[in-house]
């Protein structure tokens, strides 16, 4: 069985999601806290700039940017660009990565409350949801594992473990007493399950597991000219987790008009107006309610 | 009895307050909707650039500018600067406006619903509340009458009568169609209540009303060097208009130590955690609840 010897917790990934920012602080004054016995736990600040000037990032969205092809391009040479081949060669690299688990810390305004985010459904993973899953009643299983690990973008995506906690509804820039403790709780739990899993005492879990799985990315209502002509529809807002069902409204066009979903399976929404998706025009992420085994060693 | 000839409507004024944004696009398309027959109805974008850029200002914000002797200094030409002396033009200027009712369209990330802000208890704004709060049960009244119309900063500080719709909570960068609802719902009864007033056809309204006033502006927690040390208490978090009393906890810092309100009065604080006063560390406004007379005519 793996043995983790090197963690490395990463806030600030984008930079205002303030909640990783501050509990990096509160970390380097009491670092007992994230000290466990039989592996190195490591902080990083992923984005500082974009954090000192209060934006998600500079020039591009860092979260993005570690794909194996990118992080060889010697043309990419923008801020996030830059500091992904800093990370890269930090943490990484990705695909020989010397760090065994990396646990990147991420808030939202949506309403999702503390998720954890997984991109395998294997021992490991399955055995770390099913053990937080028993210690926080408000905790989510989310798991993005329509590709394989080298596959995604994501920062955490360097090591062959990479987990994201994703913690709202936070405002951008602001920190959230709840939201905070929540985040805290649940990287303190995934630290104690690493240790447990090294030491080979995890304790008895069940057989299997409520998730969700992520199945697609839906839009914004646009005009011919990509210009954004509607909103979430208020049914829908803040109700992340809720089954949506064919016919159910979606948008509401600044026009007045509905929009329902047209959609073959009951989806789970989530990342429901977020913030930093207005970029792209996004609406919201869709899953799929599971039963996940939990693959016992 | 004045009569209101010409009455703006700003959205905008800070640019990452999305309801007023949109809703000014909403009326381009459909004027009608805030057409009235006894007076003029201009809108007006208050800072595009700072929308542009997603942000709340380009370099100082632009609703504290509107002071008349920062409105006169030419010294102050920042982009910010330089608009507040160009809306003062288009819809000033100050002390003798072209305008008699300026509406200031603003979103606020604390849980503050549908809040009207009026900057004095006259016969207009006191029967303005009156006729409002009892057409939406969820307004709720503020007086920040604590200096004289010209003596604040505010954009609708330029004309003689001069309201903040307020409302929340809406991140920063998103569009929540329960806010845009409420805003809407808002302006309107006011354009109608100004048309009611012009015509000397007020409806009969209560002789007072429950309101809020504020009293005074409380800070977050911080070192000896002005480093943020602490947050809002989760009690207190999207508390707004609940009482804190004496001994209260307030704030939590990050070290685990509760703070406590050490106060004189029942306090109702509002705008608690406003992403934007992190720019000055500043938690929360607190206020007193009062009954107003509705000075009839």
């Amino acid at each position: 069985m793996k043995t983790f010897n090197r963690v490395a917790i990463v806030g600030g990934t984008h930079g205002n999601e303030f909640s990783g920012v501050y509990l990096l602080k509160k970390w380097q004054s009491s670092p007992a806290t994230i000290r466990r016995a039989t592996f190195e736990t490591e902080t990083l600040f992923g984005n500082p700039n974009a954090h000192r000037d209060n934006k998600r990032y500079l020039d591009c969205d860092l979260n993005r940017q570690f794909l194996l092809h990118d992080l060889a391009d010697p043309e990419l040479g923008n801020y996030e660009q830059s500091r992904a081949k800093a990370i890269n060669l930090q943490l990484g690299p990705k695909g020989n990565a010397r760090t065994d688990l990396i646990i990147d810390l991420h808030n939202t305004t949506s309403n999702m409350g503390p998720t954890l985010i997984l991109l395998k459904a294997d021992a490991f993973n399955t055995q770390l949801a099913a053990y937080v899953a028993e210690r926080m009643e408000d905790a989510v299983i989310l798991f993005e594992d329509h590709c394989t690990v080298e596959e995604h973008f994501f920062l955490c995506s360097i090591a062959d473990q990479g987990i994201i906690i994703e913690v709202g509804p936070q405002p951008q820039s602001v920190i959230r007493q709840d939201v905070l403790d929540w985040m805290e709780d649940m990287t303190s739990h995934i630290l104690d399950f690493v240790e447990l899993f090294n030491n080979n005492e995890v304790p008895e879990l069940p057989d299997t597991i409520s998730a969700y799985r992520y199945t697609e990315t839906l839009k914004l209502p646009e005009d011919e000219n990509g210009e954004r002509i509607g909103m979430v529809h208020k049914n829908v807002q803040d109700a992340d987790f809720t089954p949506l069902r064919n016919g159910d409204p979606i948008y509401t066009l600044f026009s007045g008009e509905e929009i329902c979903w047209d959609g073959d399976y009951e989806a789970y929404p989530h990342f429901i107006n977020e913030a930093a998706y207005y970029d792209n025009n996004l609406a919201m992420s869709l899953g799929k309610k599971v039963e996940i085994a939990v693959i016992k060693n």
